[in-house]
């Protein structure tokens, strides 16, 4: 995996997210090189570098102008930008005029979670896959119901990470926020 | 308990020990209003304080002299300094001249954990309790090893805590440091 | 604290909570030997155990006539009986009849805990609290939007505790789940 | 990732690793189409399965027989067979007489993780990486003060998920073991 320190980061966007997440949320979506994968809420880029590196081609959507610009800069400095089609703007209207996608990833949903993956799964191809990662006691709630509506296979897990950080005297565990990885199959054909 | 907000606190000194954990503490610790408590590491005076509220007197030692006073003006602050005996120097020298104690809480050891915890089970009374909070990988395998040499039934908890943050879309649950406590029990007649 | 062990026990019961969660509970509940307990969904009487401890008195509600059998036979073993009036039936319906109280516990709604909060709410005196306990996602949620509704001062905390256990080749870490604590202020006059 | 239950299993020999581990573990050791993979204590073959689709080459090493004839039917299942080379028997005297690799992973170490680190080290190429997970408090400390002795850069994360059970009435977060995950590189030339 990429490490945390060789993304540019800005304190205006959030993430990356983590290492671990990422590695997690990647194993997750299980991207082959055929696939097309759409990155809802890209912020920092974390994320869409990642998928970038294992996809066929990745649209990434984020309705913050800084944060289109920081995942450009990192898709640069990863030498990843051919592979990707960044687009500002909000995903709920986005997500309808996108071709159809293997890989579903939603970071950031603005309050619109349930409609992103109702409007997504329309879109998505047969045996393809949602990933969300929630901070919020709420949305993970919101994807579980909407999943479950939906029909689709689901599995949650919520991580939590400490790091050791060593100092004089020994190894001190920072703990992380706990992040929740709600994945969802689609099961129809 | 006594809420975090309602300790004093300083940059230039560590704490308080959280609410979650003071409170695990003192269920693991086990004060009566009968018992001699000796806190090493005070810090800020967290576990001090609320020892204090519980126990016949407390004993507190701290290098620091910062932490002294800053668990003096908690003490204050509550209305316990009458039931504390404040002492700044290093606890490998200061416990050997203390009288016999019913509970040992240890919270910085400044790297002399095994000794503290051994002249520290010399001064303990008959079913007395000593109460580790480790935030190092180190200091908990230290405290494990000590306490089997002794022959003392020991438990270890380790504790991570996420707190929720309420945010305008929803609740983010804000991850703190994991925290290992080590309790030891006396058995020897 | 009462030790699990401490607990008779019945496969056909959940509970009791364990230690350290009963602590937290305790702590969060803030009982004093004034307070009346209303201790919802009682289980094997863990937290009915601990809240006649502290409590003038608990009223402890359960619709599984085992859940309440089980819980006298603990409150028998600690000697607590004659504090805690037993009640078999469904919290929903029984709530509405009790005299007002100081601290509500949920631990168990079948599914209704949103009502029994309101209900609750309704019967809870001045500076009373409601804890819930919650082990599914959705829980967290109900009662962090109905405490909302209510305008109660509300806290939320997920506490996830490992215990050691002594093996030959030292202490392995047994994970438990992960338990949300919501505790919740009434602020009306 | 492979999913736990498409590991064959057995009550008789630990493992497989848990899929999120296996995850974590492989983004970590970063194996590459080039590899040589040395897996200690294979277990049920959880870490060698996985490893063996990455890498040119595993050489898997357990005492148990058992162990070895489990990962020897999950590598078959998994049609890797001819990837690894399983050996029965002592790591600490079997890593020696091994060729050199870039890559070992230790999840079981009977006692002897100093040894085998130390050992390993001695075989591991430039830019090499060992990866240890550990359960016991005792080891992750073996671990990190070896890695230190030798002048390794290190990595400590210690990782807890609690995982999804759909029931009734609701999503039931089931704990699981934290697990430690120390990594550290060669930085010799």
């Amino acid at each position: 995996m990429i490490r945390d320190d060789d993304f540019i980061q800005s304190k205006d966007v959030p993430g990356p997210t983590k290492e671990e997440i990422r590695c997690l949320v990647m194993c997750k979506a299980q991207i082959s090189s055929e696939d097309i994968v759409v990155d809802v809420g890209c912020g920092s880029g974390g994320l869409t570098v990642e998928s970038a590196q294992r996809a066929k081609k990745v649209i990434a959507l984020d309705k913050n102008p800084e944060a289109i610009e920081l995942t450009s800069k990192n898709l640069i400095k990863h030498g990843l930008q051919r592979k990707v089609e960044l687009v500002e703007g909000d995903a709920l209207n986005l997500i309808e005029n996108l071709p159809s996608f293997d890989v579903l990833i939603i970071g950031g949903s603005s309050g619109d979670l349930p409609l992103i993956i109702s409007r997504g799964y329309q879109k998505l191809k047969t045996n393809g896959r949602i990933v969300v990662t929630s901070i919020l006691l709420e949305t993970r709630v919101e994807a579980v119901e909407t999943f479950k509506k939906l029909g689709m296979t689901l599995e949650v897990v919520e991580v939590t990470v400490a790091k050791g950080k060593q100092m004089k005297r020994g190894t001190m565990m920072m703990g992380r926020n706990p992040i929740t990885i709600i994945t969802a199959l689609n099961n129809k054909n």
